[in-house]
């Protein structure tokens, strides 16, 4: 395990510190939010990608491509026992003129023995209100 | 407890158990599979149903509405500590002429005294081939 790797307090921490990373683009605070064992991270509408480098990589090529984002993450449900922790949660991003773009996510945490790590990030589109209207 | 959950030996039975009653769209075998706790189901781009009985009604409606689905599945992730399984799911189903459609879930299993239950799934899109080329 690397410097960067050295585990946060509680899974709540290591969460803050994935939203904080993702609303500052800083790539490096992402590195170090995810453990280097076999990890996951699904994007929204896109195939699972395995692995440390492949995540981080993908983070990266997002947070460095992107504005700083307008965001707010509210946990809607928490599942913590012993060395995993699963929240769901709902992620904000204000897009312009007031729009709002949902995520919903789900969060996996792991204790490992340096602290709590995220192993898996699994995003997914809710539609919008209006992008329902049109549907109908 | 009622007497429908009482639960799996091990996470797979459990999902073996959930496929399967996905697979033949009998709701009786798909509300044995939730544990009557704080569950969450995200269906594909859909907001989050919270509570075993809103959970258990979503899938009612979805397999109560369905043809037989000519599905598979394959776990790609496998997470298992202590008392939580996270398992990531490649969901493949043919919908005709040999097309595919292709959903990723995350499937949440927790031991029980009775047994391993379901206490979140959260399915998501993935674009076809033919998706992608035509956004390109």
């Amino acid at each position: 395990m690397s410097d960067l790797q050295s585990g946060f307090a509680t899974p709540q921490e290591a969460e803050v510190a994935f939203y904080s990373a993702f609303a500052k683009c800083d790539t490096k605070a992402m590195d170090a939010v995810w453990a280097e064992e076999k990890v996951v991270c699904i994007h929204p509408d896109a195939q699972p990608i395995f692995g440390y480098d492949g995540v981080t990589r993908s983070w990266a090529n997002i947070l460095n491509s992107a504005e700083l984002p307008d965001m707010l993450f509210n946990v809607v449900n928490s599942t913590v026992k012993d060395s995993l922790a699963i929240h769901v949660v709902e992620e904000q991003f204000v897009v312009g003129n007031d729009a709002t773009v949902i995520i919903l996510a789900t969060n996996v945490y792991q204790k490992f023995e340096a602290g709590w790590l995220m192993i898996e990030h699994h995003g997914s589109t809710v539609p919008t209100e209006l992008e329902k209207r049109t549907m109908q």
